[in-house]
């Protein structure tokens, strides 16, 4: 079970980690990173770098796709090697994902056109504006469709992924071993529960804000 | 402010990019990721890649040092470079801290005699052969030393963190920006709420097993 992990200029790098830290665990998983060329690839920090060990040419038919989000997303959009490999390497696979604004890259490309997905909770409006239907939740399966809100959400989508390929006691011990167990020191992970003048802050800010998406 | 996170071959990646993401975040941070020698360094599995930027002699003073754990921690537990800069680079920090397994490192070194720690569940009987008192919390504060429980603990503690040093606002901000609220697919993220068969299956296989520490 060949599980690609798509990596680009200034990708976040929890989108792609969490994800691979739970499905490597899969049964039979074999994880490759993989650019549109081989090499170093810089997450949104430029601080952290990640080894694309394969171009996308070098894997075109993963069983599972993992698109991760973060600020270099917004160049991942038009169309072009990226789009064309997503298309193709979606004809043969199971599972075609994405987490945090991951899903706008696959709604671009044409993969979601009246699915139900989900995307940071910053990005929802604007998934909505490339064909995808919009879900508040923090993972959304729409057949063999999955996407993850933002960034720490991949985890729990992993998880959940885990559960369908190999059973609940794969995922069940691959969360145990990982001690996922979590204690956040705050309930501030969801807009709806954040104090709102942070949450409206980060509104303002928001790339996606001039769209009206967020 | 600068926050040094310890590369060595075969650690977990996920106990070093789950602090990154929450502390890269923190105003006027910067992180360098650094191991003995500099240059790529690889994970668990040997499928991810991340590049070491720095030497550890070419961070002699940082403000913050993160220890990941991982199965290649057993392969740093003897007296040398490491410990070496561990050690001196410990009389520098305002904070001092671990991931898993990376406790036992930081106890190896001889930094946590005395001190409350945890690690890893299945590590906790051997961190008290290191020195520390072990204690079965996701994160714990003594004095300036700051220890996680198994990988994706990271996470929380580095929230912690960051409250610690920023305040409340700014962690609550970084919290809703990796939209942390964790909803996972089962209870079965501690060995005391998970399937009983499940952990015992964990325990029997353990590296820690014959040590008799979990």
């Amino acid at each position: 079970m060949q599980i690609a992990i798509v990596l680009y200029d200034r990708f976040t790098a929890l989108d792609a980690v969490g994800p691979y830290q739970v499905l490597s665990n899969v049964p039979g998983a074999e994880v490759v990173f993989a650019a549109e060329r081989a090499g170093r690839v810089s997450d949104e920090e430029r601080c952290l770098h990640l080894s694309a060990e394969a171009a996308l040419a070098d894997v075109p038919r993963p069983d599972i796709v993992v698109v991760p989000g973060g600020p270099g997303q917004h160049d991942q959009m038009d169309d072009g090697a990226l789009h064309d490999w997503l298309r193709a390497a979606d004809r043969g696979t199971a599972w075609t994902t994405s987490v945090c604004t991951g899903s706008l890259i696959l709604g671009a490309a044409g993969l979601l056109t009246g699915r139900r997905a989900t995307s940071h909770w910053l990005a929802l409006g604007e998934l909505g504006r490339h064909g995808a239907v919009p879900v508040a939740e923090r993972v959304v399966f729409d057949g063999k469709y999955v996407t993850a809100a933002g960034v720490s959400s991949g985890i729990d989508m992993a998880l959940t992924l885990a559960a369908r390929i190999a059973g609940d006691e794969t995922a069940q011990a691959i969360q145990l071993g990982i001690e996922y167990d979590p204690q956040p020191p705050y309930d501030a992970g969801s807009p709806d529960r954040a104090p709102a003048e942070i949450a409206n802050a980060m509104r303002a800010r928001s790339r996606f804000h001039a769209a009206g998406s967020a």
